[in-house]
């Protein structure tokens, strides 16, 4: 906590004259009440709220501009605020400053359905811009759990239970509106499909969380629903049965849309909130898009192949209630598992490892959870292995706290070691900054600095995130 | 030409001492003599050759940044070298300097087959590669057509006819080493298939062209051979009706593993070289992986679809010799047009739409090219917006080069218009620097000068391409 203590330190009061400008370019869109202070201070993270000095509600991309530039004046940290759904302490104010909400930029700019691109602002959610365009015949895939907003998705390079099949934001963003340090804008690509016109500027913002500029349109992949799609469920003695039939389907090149692990402990959850009856052990929730006959035929070597691995209790749910209700259950794993310690803190991990150490990973961790005596769950997107550890910890504990960052940090290192990563999707923030430089090393970090200091010179864009300074 | 003239202005003579110490280094495996610097001074593209000073041979990373540390001493040029066959001048030595060339770098360092992945050294080849892992029922899918390097193709961002199902080296690269300017060796990333964990440092050097640094060994992203591979042929009376029918198969959601268009002019040339009898119309050449029932399904889907677009003579090709034969067609249709003018040089252009303006794009400059009545023939990557116009021009005489340079210029100008790129897969280098200006704006070129300067503060790695300083 030394690096948030000392960054504290720097903070300083806003100029007087900043507040009028901003005041008088947004009027009521513009606050210093404590209520908006604590909404953009808080996220869902296990950190402390860190309130930001006032929030701009921006509309455009030339709002956000003038108040980046206001800032680059007067050298006043500014912070890109999209849902507040971020884990790992990304939007916190540890300097305190200026919080940018970009929620009230909601506006689909462009669908291009022959192209199957859209252009949206960065404040458009994943579940509106696919409310928008439910009549193209086109979806869009990236579901990371919340209903995140699209730039903060780029932001923090998110992904999820759809990633095994379609990708991450890293793979689905074709460009960007940015509104670079000096508050310059600019676009960082085009709608073709791929291009090798120079540095990779959208690659560059897509995962940079507000560090090096703010994200402010995005334009997107989309892809055609399905014309069939089903699901299966079925459960495993172990977790490497489990882990090692995921293996095999995905070598044997089925193209797979989600692949979903619960450890027993999901499994307690969520039978306990949602009544589901499912045997309580490792469990994998199966879905599958494609052609009627190529759902099938996906369906049926993934039933063969979990049948070589022990599954037991093999189940279809081709009904979309069947399957709403399964994908429910998984979707409510979180908060199923909240009921298990009312009042309790989540402290959520997240690491992603290449698929054949992933059961050693998943065990090595789960092991240390019971030798602590810790209340938890495992949930994974196998396909792609990255899992997460939930546990529930007494938030006014250290005790307990401490000793549920230790698991997290021996289960980084662990992947780090196994060339895995110490975070698959849910960003670096404040969270993982050591374990940064752990995974990258001097050399790779010295490049990043590099890149930080020639985007934002004075540091003012969500400074104390990613990188030290 | 003006840009080229004012570097080549700025080449100075190696200083002695540099020559004797990499001399010591590398002893016969440093060479100064005129052959190999014309070897490492000409590539595929349209321009004259341009000659490094000095050719040093690197076995391994850690040459490479001796080498590096040498050059950031004396402030002298390097420019890695692979195989040569760049079409936009990247390797040319504006202003000599050192030429490194990775070429011995080609060994195999890890497959691991579980996690489909490859770590190989920057000198191995596509077909090498593919050579090395034929057993382990995976593949390599990324063919730009000649056989380059992978070193080389992720610094160009390549792709070729796979990249509509399988992606670009930008999509299929997990991690490179690199040598940074000061000689810093790195690595960009690790085997996670998936990962938040800061800057997309990957990403910043596939597509920098040797600009920011040099990759000595690559991981990449292997595939499972598919069970079953089939291929169709089919004519067009219009270009339009080729790629409407394209894109309704895109939308169809078909995954079609190759989408392939050649212009009347490519069946000529191929038709007289190959003696294939395929009627002299547009024509498109599909190639289907899967399982045996998803090729049949994809195929009749992809019938039906061509069929409601005016298609004649469809045909399919699903013994192995026939597939063969129809993809040699296509792999040699570069050569077959030559014929068609012996001794002249080819001007070979590349740009990328949305597909939706991909026949208008198409159409537009093939009426330029009749216009000029130039001997030209078109290629595309249809699926992805892609294609290229090869013009054929007499290299001796400038009306011919100034005419084609002109066509190339409307279609680069018009794809741009169309928010599409000035290069999808060949790379600025020294050619395209100014279109990628009109593409990008000052706004983002200022950023990636800004990441040029940072990475490569004393313009040491592959001065004068992409970007000026």
């Amino acid at each position: 906590m030394n690096h948030i203590v000392s960054l504290a330190a720097l903070k300083k009061p806003l100029p007087e004259a900043l507040l009028v400008a901003l005041a008088a370019l947004f009027g009521d869109r513009f606050s210093t009440t404590q209520a908006m202070r604590e909404h953009h201070g808080s996220d869902e993270s296990s950190y402390d709220p860190m309130l930001p000095d006032a929030v701009v509600f921006a509309e455009s991309t030339e709002d956000v501009a003038a108040t980046v530039k206001l800032c680059s004046e007067y050298q006043i940290p500014l912070i890109p605020y999209g849902c507040g759904t971020s884990l790992e302490g990304h939007i916190l104010a540890l300097q305190g400053g200026i919080s940018i909400d970009l929620s009230r930029m909601n506006r689909m700019l462009a669908v291009h359905a022959e192209d199957m691109t859209a252009t949206v602002q960065a404040g458009v959610t994943r579940k509106q811009i696919n409310h928008e365009i439910r009549d193209s015949g086109l979806f869009f895939p990236i579901d990371p759990g919340a209903d995140a907003s699209l730039g903060g998705m780029a932001a923090t390079r998110a992904s999820g239970t759809n990633a095994v099949r379609y990708g991450t934001m890293r793979e689905n963003t074709l460009a960007l509106t940015v509104v670079t340090a000096d508050g310059t804008i600019i676009k960082t690509g085009t709608r073709a499909k791929k291009s090798s016109a120079g540095y990779d500027l959208t690659r560059i913002f897509v995962g940079s969380e507000g560090t090096l500029g703010i994200i402010t349109e995005v334009t997107v992949r989309l892809y055609p629903q399905p014309e069939a799609v089903s699901a299966a469920v079925c459960s495993f003695e172990t977790i490497a049965d489990a882990v090692n039939a995921v293996i095999q389907i995905i070598q044997l090149g089925v193209p797979i849309a989600r692949v979903e692990f619960l450890d027993e402990n999901s499994v307690k959850a969520i039978n306990a909130n949602a009544k589901l009856g499912l045997p309580e052990k490792p469990l994998l929730l199966f879905e599958f898009h494609g052609s009627e006959n190529g759902v099938k035929e996906q369906a049926e070597v993934v039933q063969a192949v979990v049948a070589d691995h022990h599954a037991i209790g093999f189940e279809w749910a081709t009904q979309p209630e069947d399957r709403s209700r399964l994908w429910a259950a998984r979707h409510n794993a979180f908060f199923s598992l909240l009921q298990l310690r009312p009042g309790a803190r989540v402290i959520s991990t997240d690491c992603c490892v290449p698929i054949s150490r992933l059961a050693e990973c998943m065990l090595s961790t789960k092991a240390d959870c019971e030798a602590h005596a810790m209340i938890y769950s495992i949930l994974g997107h196998v396909g792609d292995g990255n899992f997460h550890v939930q546990m529930l910890v007494d938030a006014d504990n250290p005790e307990e706290i401490t000793c549920a960052e230790g698991i997290n940090s021996r289960m980084v290192a662990l992947a780090i070691s196994m060339d895995g990563t110490c975070t698959g999707e849910h960003g670096v923030g404040l969270h993982k900054m050591d374990f940064l430089i752990a995974e990258h090393g001097d050399g790779a970090i010295a490049s990043m600095r590099a890149l930080k200091h020639a985007f934002d010179p004075k540091n003012i864009l969500n400074p104390g995130k990613i990188i030290r300074w």
